[in-house]
């Protein structure tokens, strides 16, 4: 189970003063396989150190017999050991605050009533005052059921909260959108819709995180029928955008033509399908799609795509883009030479990178290098502050070109905390959802 | 219109460094019926003086007679005229806020993926570590369909914003709770229901606000019903609390036993009908009550109150509580001496409090002194604390006491901005929870 996969733990560890005594200890980690992450001095004596070492192992029983190795050090007493990511779930990871502090009558009587009544009133007469002075123009819903999350799959809405949490602190510390996470207590498509729609006027922008394939795609079709703001499903397009981004790298750095190319999706859930319609849209060429779901293959011909099999596309195709969820899938004889191998499902992909190149392949990928963090942030704060109804390919495809220019010349996608990557993701997303305004010559709200 | 009573503007002004003159400002303004807040100095040079000068005016009409007065002033410059409630509402007053900063991708894979999973898996096994992990434990749902909001009416949900958001700056500033307005683009009772309970998983409890009458009682009902978490309606429960607690100490003052005064309530919206309803199990007796409305009386007497009529409750109770919204209700020659008076319609009481205690009233009071900000933080919170899936009519009755006694000898209610009163509202509501678990012997995710 691959969420064992990477247990972390903190073990705060009494060192003796001594030469050679952490690299020792670190040594006999390393030699049961354990991973060293940071280390830090916690204090410091005349004959000991106090450290916090984090480690990483596969899985629990690993863990304990690392433990039980760095105990049998004569030099290393563990003081305790600490799952730290677990204390810092303690209570959540977010918080509503307010922007003001509320310590005197005066300052209530701002915020709070009398205040507020007039405020109010200018909104009622024209409720498109509301996006200026409310905190809608920065709340975006982050709405999920719980169906598909990460790779565990369908935990439930609860145990889904501290992902919705992990992206909502990413949404603020990235671009200052204040991400509200929405748990659905239901799995109906139609419920769904309805309750989403019922609760959209708080909101700027909704975005459909972690719900299974196929009701996503229907989910997501309907509310952006029903409503007048960015309605996204960020396992689809955002996606699709950091996919994208990379490929174009991808191409670049083996020097080809990513239009000249015959490309090839394995696997069409929500990811791989979306995937595949960026592709075609951006490249204005069909792409050959596998699945052995005969709805998903339905799926690619109404979008499009060439019905194809995973033999014809590795034999076939110059680009091999695998979403499939099924470890080591592609062999090393199916590699052709010369190749770029996107096999993206984590945390086990089709053919380790590794094996992909030795077979031949001009560049390979796994999951890991395909942040999706590079996407949802700045695409939101983009369409957002367009103030848009609408998230569209050509935004998508702006936000992917703006992620791939953001990279080092040596790097498929740039650092995902670099900020000014998801500002240059926002401004491109404006900056095409403003010119498709002009196109049609509607700025209605725009500058209200 | 009420909203429109107190007009509230920063006068930036340049006056004259000679002494009297602030005083001649003041008094001119004061002359024109313009009230004044605060007086800030902003810059100070040899001959001048600049001062921000909080002005309150009745309507916009006197707010614009106060300015010409001022401009009138030969040693008083208004530089400028700011609204600076508006301004402060510019982009909301509440936010999302990580509580982690992301800086390095050590702290993304602490609170993000892959640390995240192992989180999400315990909860998985467990739903009820949700509460410990995750941010529901302090995310309280503010629902409102902007039906009834403060005295404006049926503004609509984004109208309404504004008076959540300052609920929710409360709930954070008083009590350390998320707020998280919920705006309904419905008012079908039905589809309330349905909305609020297929998102509910994200909250540890609901807030209903400003939903009219006679659909709250449904609404909340309903919910409590199908909800494990505690739901309720603050205009009921929240402001029947805190006109108990002013009540208690009227008597008091007064030198009454309230359970030996007949009452009347007169008025049985939202308000009315939860006062009644909350006195009578407070009191153990039944209270007169009147309304124009056929069905109010209905619901009062399903409660096991008394119809009388406006004339009656004034002619024949020792206690007069009137929420009507109908200014002037009750004439001076309706008060009997000696009676307690609670005229509580906003911004305009039933009778104002000065001319009922020359009719002979012992103690009158109007709505601004029974302030709703004193009871749903700490009811709340408490409830929260306590993970009590209902807050009781006993619980509310303990927050009214935890408030009468946090007010001083010569108070009807205390301060609403001493952070201790909210703090001992929730240890009341959390007590009386605990006890009632405890007499049902019922402790069961009590310490998950």
């Amino acid at each position: 189970m691959w969420w064992e996969d990477k247990i972390m733990r903190t073990f705060r560890c009494r060192l003796k003063q001594s030469p050679g005594v952490l690299g020792s200890l670190l040594t006999s980690i390393g030699e049961e396989e354990g991973l060293i992450g940071e280390i830090k001095t916690i204090n410091m004596g005349s004959t000991y150190v106090v450290r916090d070492v984090v480690v990483f192992a596969d899985n629990q029983a690993n863990m304990d017999r690392l433990i039980r190795v760095v105990q049998k050090n004569p030099d290393v007493d563990i003081i305790e050991v600490r799952d730290e990511v677990l204390e810092m779930h303690q209570g959540g990871k977010i918080a509503i605050r307010s922007r003001y502090k509320i310590d005197t009558l005066s300052e209530l009587r701002k915020v709070y009533t009398p205040g507020v009544a007039e405020v109010c009133m200018k909104i009622k007469e024209n409720n498109r005052l509301a996006w200026r002075y409310t905190s809608i123009n920065h709340f975006v819903a982050i709405v999920t059921d719980g169906s598909a999350v990460l790779g565990l799959g369908d935990i439930g809405p609860l145990a889904s909260m501290p992902v919705m949490e992990g992206k909502a602190t990413l949404m603020e510390t990235l671009v200052g959108l204040s991400g509200v996470p929405i748990l659905l207590n239901t799995k109906d498509t139609d419920a769904i819709v309805e309750t989403v729609t019922n609760i959209a006027p708080t909101f700027s922008a909704i975005q459909l995180e972690d719900i299974s394939s196929p009701r996503c795609f229907d989910i997501e079709k309907r509310l952006q029928e029903r409503l007048d703001i960015p309605v996204m499903h960020d396992d689809q397009h955002g996606t699709a955008v950091v996919v994208i981004a990379a490929l174009i790298n991808a191409a670049r750095m083996a020097d080809k033509d990513l239009k000249k190319c015959k490309i090839g999706q394995i696997g069409l859930g929500a990811a791989g399908l979306a995937v595949t319609k960026m592709l075609m849209y951006y490249l204005q060429n069909p792409v050959l799609g596998a699945d052995i779901d005969e709805e998903a293959i339905k799926r690619l011909e109404s979008a499009g795509g060439i019905p194809s099999t995973l033999e014809e596309i590795c034999s076939s195709c110059g680009v091999v883009i695998a979403t499939t969820g099924v470890p080591g899938l592609i062999k090393e004889n199916m590699i052709r030479k010369d190749q770029i191998i996107f096999a993206l499902s984590n945390p086990h992909p089709e053919i380790e990178p590794d094996l992909a190149k030795a077979a031949g392949a001009a560049c390979a990928v796994d999951g890991k290098s395909v942040n999706n963090i590079l996407g949802f942030p700045g695409i939101f704060r983009g369409a957002v502050d367009a103030k848009t109804p609408r998230i569209t390919t050509e935004m998508l495809v702006a936000a992917a070109h703006a992620i791939a220019n953001a990279a080092g010349e040596e790097e498929l996608v740039p650092n995902p905390l670099d900020r000014s990557v998801h500002k240059k993701v926002a401004q491109a997303v404006a900056l095409t959802a403003l010119k498709q305004r002009l196109n049609r010559e509607d700025l209605s709200g725009y500058f209200d």
